[in-house]
C-alpha cells in the first residue's frame, strides 16, 4: 500500500486524473446525468460507476460458475477417475464461490440504493439554494433600477421566507448525508468481509480436495493406482457445508446516533426514533441477479425516484409551520 | 450451500445446462475453438471463459479504483470538513481494496497460463491417437481386400510403433495433468484466500474510519460539531498499511510428488528433479492490468504455442530411443 494519504486528485493535474476514469459508450443516461442539478453530479456519477462495477462482479459470478461446470465436465472426459472426482468436488466448491460473488454484487446494490437517497436527497435541495439566488438577486437588481418600489419590501419578506427554507434544505442535506453515508457504507463493508470470509471457507477447502489427488508421474504402459479418496472427497464438502451454515458476521458495528433522525430530516420526537432504527438495518437485498431484471429495476427509478430519503421541495405546509416552530422565521 | 454434491449436468438435461453458461459474441476465437482437436476442447472453453472471468475482476478493479476517487471528490465538495476527510481517508482504502481486485485477476492469469500448458499437451496427444487408428484401419482394409499383400507385414511393424507412440503420449497427457493441474488450483485458491484475507484487513480499517463519522442530526441554522478525527484517521490507515505489509500467506501446502516428473513428461532422473520444484513456484504474475496488454498478449499466444508441457508430435529420435529403452518397443 504505497499510496498517498488522499486519492484526490490536485487540482492541477486534475487532466489526468480525468484520463484514469474507465470509459463507457455514450448512453440516455450519460444524458441524463448532464440534465443533474450541479449539486448531485458529482454523486450520480459515482453511482452510475458503482453500477458498472456491480455489473462486473455479477459477470464474474456467472463465469466461475459455467467454470465450475466445465471444469467438472472437462475432469469427466479425461477418463481418469481421480481426476474426474477431484475436479467435480472442486467444481462444487467453485460454484458456491461463484454464489459469493453474486450475492456480494446484489448487497452492493443495496448500497447503491442508500447513495442513491443522498443524492435525491441533493437534486431536490438545488431548487431552494437556486430560489434564494434569484429573489436576491432580484431585490439588488430593482434596487439598483427602482429604488422607490414598493416591490422591494415584498421581495425583502420573500427573501426572509427563503433563506427560511433553505436553512432546513441545508439542514435536512447535512442530515440525510451523514446518516445514510454511514449506512451505505456500513453495507459495502460488510458485504466485502462476509465475501472474503466465505470465500475464505470454501478456497481452503477446496484446497484439502486438491491435496486428495496423487500427481506421481508414472511410464508408459503404466497405470495410477485406483483413486481412494471418494469417502474424504465427500467429508471435505460436508465440512465446507457446515462451516458456511455456521458463518456469523464478525466485524464492529458501526455506530449511529441518527436515531433521533425524524419527519422532515430533522431531529425528531421519541416516537419517531423507535421506527427508525428497524428500517436502518433492514436489508432486503433487492435481486439483480439477471441483467433483465436490473434493466427493469433502472427504468422504474426513472418514473419515480426511489423514494427514501428523498426532501420534495416546495415544502409542505407540515414543514413551514415545523420551521417556523423552530423560531427560524 | 444448497446444491448437490456434484456439478456435473446430467446426460438427459444437458440442454438446459447449456443454457446457463455466458452467452458471448461470435468471433475469431470461436472459430478457432472449431479447430480444436476433439481432446482438448473442453479444457479451451474453460480457459476461454476464465479470460472473460478475468476481464471481469479487471473491470471491477477499475471501476473501484475510480469510484475511490469520485468519493473523495464528492466529500470534498459537500464543504464538510468531517465529510470531506472521511471519504477521502475510505477512498484510499477503498483503492487499495481495488488493486487487490486487479492483483488478484493477475495471479488467475498465471493460473490460466497453467492450464494452457494442460491443453497443448492434450492438443498435441491427439495426432498420435488418430495415427495409431490410422494404421488399425489401413490393416484391416488391406486384410480384407488384400490378404496376401506384403504390405500388412510392413503396416503391422507400423501399428507396433504407433501403438508405443501412443503408450508414451497417454502417460505424458495423465503426468502433465495432473502434475498442471495442481500446480493451477494451488494458484487459484492461494489467490482467491491472499484476495480475501486483504480485504478483510482493508474493510475493517475502513468501518473504523467510518466510525469517526457523527451523524448526529442537527436543526436548521445549527452547525455540527468540528471535525477531531484527522489524527486519528491517519492512524488508521498507517496500522491498515503495517498490517497489510506484515501480511503473509497462510494455507495449507498442497503437496506435489511430481518432483520426478523428468524431461518428455516421464518419471525423470534426480538431476532433472532438482530443477523441476523451482519452475513449480516460479509465480511471477503476467501483468495483464490494460486491456491493451492483454489483447497483446492474447495475440502472441496465437501465433506460438505457450511453450512448457506441451509435447510436440512427431517425436524425436531421441523420444523414440527413451521408449525403446523403457522396453515398450
Amino acid at each position: 500500500m504505497n499510496r498517498s494519504l488522499s486519492v484526490r486528485s490536485k487540482k492541477e493535474s486534475s487532466g489526468s486524473g480525468e484520463k484514469s476514469l474507465p470509459k463507457h459508450r455514450f448512453t440516455m443516461a450519460s444524458l441524463r446525468g448532464m440534465q443533474q442539478p450541479d449539486l448531485s453530479k458529482k454523486l450520480y456519477r459515482l453511482i452510475k460507476s458503482e453500477n458498472h462495477a456491480i455489473g462486473a462482479y455479477e459477470t464474474a459470478g456467472r463465469e466461475r460458475l459455467a467454470i465450475a461446470q466445465q471444469l467438472s465436465e472437462w475432469g469427466e472426459a479425461t477418463e481418469d477417475d481421480a481426476m474426474s472426482e477431484v475436479s467435480d468436488k472442486l467444481g462444487v466448491l467453485m460454484a458456491e464461490i461463484a454464489e459469493q460473488e453474486d450475492l456480494y454484487a446484489s448487497k452492493l446494490e443495496e448500497y447503491r440504493g442508500v447513495l442513491k437517497q443522498i443524492r435525491n436527497t441533493e437534486s431536490s435541495v438545488q431548487p431552494s439554494r437556486d430560489h434564494k439566488q434569484k429573489v436576491s438577486d432580484e431585490i439588488a437588481k430593482l434596487k439598483y433600477k427602482e429604488p422607490q418600489s414598493t416591490k422591494i419590501v415584498q421581495l425583502e419578506q420573500e427573501l426572509v421566507r427563503a433563506e427560511a427554507q433553505s436553512l432546513v434544505a441545508e439542514a435536512q442535506l447535512t442530515n440525510i448525508t451523514r446518516q445514510k453515508f454511514k449506512e451505505a457504507y456500513d453495507i459495502h463493508f460488510e458485504a466485502t468481509i462476509e465475501r472474503a470470509e466465505k470465500q475464505i471457507i470454501l478456497a481452503k477447502q477446496a484446497r484439502r480436495i486438491l491435496n486428495l489427488l496423487d500427481d506421481t508421474p508414472i511410464v508408459p504402459g503404466d497405470v495410477h493406482q485406483p483413486f481412494g479418496g471418494f469417502e474424504l472427497a465427500r467429508d471435505i464438502l460436508n465440512d465446507a457445508e457446515e462451516q458456511l451454515r455456521n458463518w456469523q458476521s464478525n466485524v464492529e458495528p458501526i455506530h449511529s446516533t441518527a436515531g433521533g433522525l425524524g419527519l422532515g430530516a430533522m431531529p425528531g420526537a421519541p416516537a419517531e426514533v423507535a421506527q427508525e432504527p428497524a428500517g436502518y438495518r433492514d436489508k432486503t437485498a433487492r435481486s439483480r441477479s439477471t441483467s433483465g431484471e436490473r434493466r427493469l429495476a433502472r427504468a422504474e427509478s426513472l418514473g419515480s425516484h426511489d423514494g427514501g430519503g428523498e426532501v420534495q421541495p416546495p415544502y409542505t405546509e407540515a414543514e413551514r409551520r415545523e420551521v417556523a416552530q423552530a423560531g427560524v422565521i
